[in-house]
């Protein structure tokens, strides 16, 4: 079949998925979408895109189906549903592709029921935000069987420039809660490091500009640091999203029998961050849990 | 004074201080050195170097005094030893720059003390490794009084590629201390996200690759973790060096009253690694005490 004869389905029309549906639909591909507010597909169905009621109708129509949502328990829902899910319209062969940052279970899950119909399901969770997902330049980490994966590749292709193979059903999950790992506690050193500096009256960009030109750098001491300078704690990414994902780190390591201390303070701090009001803010206002008397 | 005219003096002929040393003797300074085990000092000696028996006859020759030693008591008896440190032959308005990594209070403690004699005190603490000592392309973070810094950077500059002021007394120490705390727990997340990944069976260089990329990306991440996934071992920078600097800054954040929870984590985990047998071994091999399951 000729790849842009493939029919895309769309399921998660959020701040995420609406740009990202619109892109597949720019690429060239027949789209059907559905969400379950069903006013949030309307323009894309004033783009060109069918609107179908239900996931499963979406799986009717559809050789690769995209999914888009929040948490495992939606995944669930919108994949597995008996009546109203993917796997009740599924065709034979089709593939099931979810965008959610959700745990590694339930990739072998959804793999496995959607194998025993012939069908696949690659893991994909994203990276790069609403900006990445607007301008179609998201990473995208990838789980799941081989030929499952290739053959949506051309569809991840419509949506992201950084497209990674990293493994079985899985595997692609695994690897965003590796990089929502290494994101929090890069943050945390970033926001541990101001808070000092703060305290000891230094100058605070002098410090930032001599730690991120060398071996101590990161991408958010350089891009999330200076915010936190300035006291500007608009999201970028929500900090409840960011314990949610540490959340998951958690119970993986617990399932896999490994030892991730900072990983675990890192959620009892974003935890922190959350409860005391933070958890709609962006995630560098994690330092007003870290700030020494200077800072406040 | 014209600065090439400027007599450099330098203590501390290690690892790091050698190959400096000899740059600021190839930019044309006049240099006379000391070292406390004196063989070290030889082969400056023979590259043109006046060699003196003790700090105090290297602070009688020159205007400005580069010290490089280990921790805070180094400092203070290098500089302060009232008989045998630089304070017993320090000329008025001559300039003690210290690249070691100690604590903020020694630079407040050397500045009043010297400056009680007209002299100053510059605090210069280093990053780059022996490699940048050696190509003379450190990063040097300074603070001090602004006017000695001023006399210093002809020297500081023959030694590094940046230097930044960042401050009064011990502005640099601190800044190096934030430094230190960014290394460490970028290393920690990479050595958790690495361990994880290894403990599920995933494809560990697809990881690194999809993570690097973007904004949880660090320096560690890609110039170590690689080495831990090769269980290289091998020093760059050893696990009780690192050990000693999360020590200082855990001082610094009592003095202040300062909340670093992960920093704190941080130093019982280099702890663990080197009372485990990897004090000399590169700080990479703190995932050894991270590690799952899978891979020990």
């Amino acid at each position: 079949m000729n790849e842009s004869r493939l029919r895309v389905g769309f399921v998660g029309l959020g701040i995420m998925g609406e740009p990202m549906a619109r892109n597949v639909l720019k690429a060239g591909f027949g789209l059907t979408v559905h969400n379950r507010t069903a006013s949030k597909a309307e323009p894309l169905g004033e783009a060109g895109a069918a609107v179908a009621s239900s996931p499963a109708q979406v799986a009717s129509a559809s050789d690769v189906i995209v999914t888009c949502v929040t948490a495992d328990a939606d995944v669930r829902e919108v994949v597995l549903d008996a009546e109203r899910g993917l796997i009740a319209g599924i065709g034979e062969a089709a593939t099931v592709v979810d965008c959610s940052t959700v745990s590694p279970a339930v990739a072998v899950e959804c793999n496995e029921r959607l194998g025993a119909k012939g069908a696949g399901f690659v893991d994909a969770p994203i990276s790069g935000g609403d900006v990445g997902a607007k301008a179609g330049t998201l990473s995208i980490m990838c789980g799941g069987d081989r030929a499952h994966f290739d053959r949506a590749l051309p569809v991840l292709e419509a949506m992201g420039r950084t497209v990674t193979y990293c493994g079985g059903p899985g595997a692609g999950y695994l690897v965003k809660l590796c990089n929502q790992i290494c994101g929090a506690v890069n943050l945390l050193a970033a926001a541990e490091a101001v808070s000092l500096a703060e305290a000891a009256g230094i100058d605070i960009d002098a410090m930032l500009q001599a730690v991120s030109s060398g071996a101590a750098g990161s991408w958010l001491l350089t891009n999330l640091a200076p915010k936190m300078v300035r006291g500007d704690d608009k999201p970028g990414f929500f900090v409840d999203y960011q314990l949610k994902d540490l959340r998951l780190a958690a119970d993986a390591a617990h399932e896999l029998g490994v030892p991730l201390p900072t990983t675990a303070l890192a959620e009892a701090i974003f935890r922190a961050a959350s409860v005391q009001g933070h958890g709609l803010d962006g995630t560098q206002s994690v330092i007003h849990v870290l700030r020494g008397l200077k800072g406040r």
